[in-house]
């Protein structure tokens, strides 16, 4: 059989199924992990599963009771799973009993799991005799959590910039006007959406273009609205008649809020007692943007997209993980800078990027767009 | 035989290969378009060439010359050749009298010559009893020799803007610093400087970096040097106390002109006369880009390369029948725009690209750089 390292070449095809089998729950777990599992005996897969939705049955019991249901013997069996199993009674009970219990004797793990809440579940596997293996597709497995990991090891939700811009870099002419800068890969966009648990715009944006920041454009699909979190210092979307009337009220997130969220440091709080049914307002003097991600991650939001404008993309790309930039074969020369309240030297400029690289490089198929998706290479900062 | 409209899938491999040819004569022989003929007998090449610089012999007559050297028989052969065979005395003579001479018996053309003063080659040719079949590969035909067919059909020359910027499309900081935004991919402009004729640059880009603007890092391959021209309206490189002790002066392009050409409105030519050994100075009330293009096309330059700066890339954007763009992991926020001068509304942002696409996109090997080469679909205006 051949080698490589610890893991032969039937092991790789087998994680790879359980990889495949986790991406499927990406946008639907969080702020869980994706996580995928795959049982297999005797040269066969006797169960498989994933982890589909915040609050239901872990990867691996899914797996397991997969393999019950086909009528399968597990003991002995070896169980290829995404991430370490946890030990540790949360919603649902510890995957390490199940496994102990229905005798697999041998569990191959993708990668450990850092959160110190899922407790040490390869002693406790080890302790009950399991062979455990661990660090097969690694780096595959730690890019699908990587919402996850960033949030459990830097206590903040990972974050991505998405712009659409012409190729000189604006994202509206003078007067403005914006929409539909790039059009052709919206899809992608929406699919953004859908992935990340949290999306971010500053009131600007709110009151010039009016989004609804839902997810459509889903094909055979049922993508989940991310949680809306509106910029809104000076409290200018506080101060409308009727806050209400904005499309980003008109549809709800499918996360446990049901609410916008809206930062400000606007005092009157004479209107948010009448929005306090669709409106979570977060009151704070100073509003930096590492407040708002330390305050996300303690209401358990694990990735957040920032959408705009110029100003919320400027103060946030020094906590970027990630860029989605899209580019129209659009010349506007004078107009809105997509980072225009930034000012570096040319030594400076590329500093930022040291620990990120060019993961995508598309283009449209009518050949007038491209994507560059820029990421940051390791999250263990 | 597969057919594919009036050819087969034989007929194709001879071309290509011609195409192949021609492509090596790229840069070299301008402003004559870039050419390769196959010469096929009973299956076999008996003889094959490419133009290989101005004033030499076209491919045809390279291609028989060869064939006669391999000793090889012509009568009744059949010739692959990318451009219709010319039938005037030019630097050299007619090449259909080589052809009828030779005794081929069929020619196989990927496109017609749109030069005029090239005369009718293939009525020639079928009036000697020559089967002259056109059309094979035609688009790639032109692609290679899209300089010559601009320059012949809108008698103005063929021009390509080259910059390099961050991902907000800024191509020097507040200071003015601009070297080496991008770098991984500088093989790629020393090429282009070597297929194009001619360079230009506005006198602040000579005066800040005082480029040297010649070919370097080819490896194994003698580039040529593209004629250097300055637009100086002001005349701030004539003002100087010595202009020749700049870089752009230290080396000589390899056309027939070695010499600078500087465009100016300045009026006082008391310094023109001791730099006319080294500069050919063009004075002009009013300097546009179409008087710079007009003029280029009549000292029979057929392809230019734009350089910057920002100003020089506003004006020629309206020109450009192809932009190289570099883009590097950087973000200036605040700079210089790459078309500062332009002020589109949204709606009028994209009318400049109604006949182009993206031909090409590339990340570095490094994965912090990407370049997109966009393209006019069609030189037929």
């Amino acid at each position: 059989m051949e080698q490589y390292g610890n893991f032969t070449k039937v092991d790789y095809y087998y994680m790879k199924r359980a990889l495949s089998l986790a991406k499927k729950g990406i946008g639907y777990v969080n702020p869980n992990p994706p996580v995928g599992a795959v049982i297999v005996k005797e040269g066969k897969i006797i169960g498989s599963g994933y982890h589909r939705a915040y609050g239901q049955h872990h990867a691996e019991r899914v797996a397991i009771i997969n393999a019950k249901n086909n009528g399968a013997d597990l003991r002995g069996a070896t169980m290829y799973v995404t991430l370490e199993p946890c030990d540790h009674y949360g919603k649902t009970p510890p995957c390490t009993d199940a496994i102990i219990e229905a005798g697999i004797s041998k569990v191959v793990v993708a990668t450990r799991d850092p959160n110190p809440a899922s407790g040490d579940g390869t002693t406790k596997l080890r302790n009950a005799g399991i062979d455990v293996q661990i660090g097969l597709m690694e780096e595959e497995a730690k890019n699908i959590m990587r919402f996850f990991i960033k949030s459990v090891t830097n206590r903040i939700p990972y974050v991505t910039i998405k712009y659409a811009a012409t190729l000189d870099g604006k994202i509206a002419d003078l007067e403005g006007n914006s929409k539909w800068i790039t059009n052709t890969m919206r899809k992608i966009v929406h699919k953004l959406r859908h992935e990340h648990m949290a999306i971010l715009v500053g009131a600007n944006t709110i009151l010039k273009d009016n989004p609804y920041l839902n997810t459509r454009l889903s094909e055979n699909i049922k993508y989940l609205n991310p949680i809306k979190i509106i910029l809104d210092r000076e409290g200018r979307i506080l101060k409308l008649e009727d806050p209400t009337n904005l499309n980003i009220f008109k549809t709800t997130d499918n996360h446990c809020f049901g609410k916008v969220i809206l930062f400000t440091s606007h005092k009157d709080d004479s209107r948010v007692k009448s929005l306090e049914e669709k409106v979570m307002v977060i009151h704070s003097e100073e509003i930096t943007p590492k407040f708002i991600l330390k305050t996300l991650h303690n209401l358990r939001i694990n990735s957040l997209l920032v959408e705009g404008g110029s100003e919320i993309f400027s103060q946030f790309l020094g906590f970027a993980d990630e860029i989605y930039a899209f580019y129209a074969l659009k010349v506007l020369g004078k107009g809105l800078d997509v980072f225009s309240c930034i000012n570096n030297s040319l030594e400076d400029s590329g500093k930022q990027f040291k620990d990120f690289e060019i993961s995508k490089l598309t283009v449209s198929q009518d050949k007038k767009e491209f994507m560059v998706v820029i990421k940051r290479c390791s999250l263990e900062l």
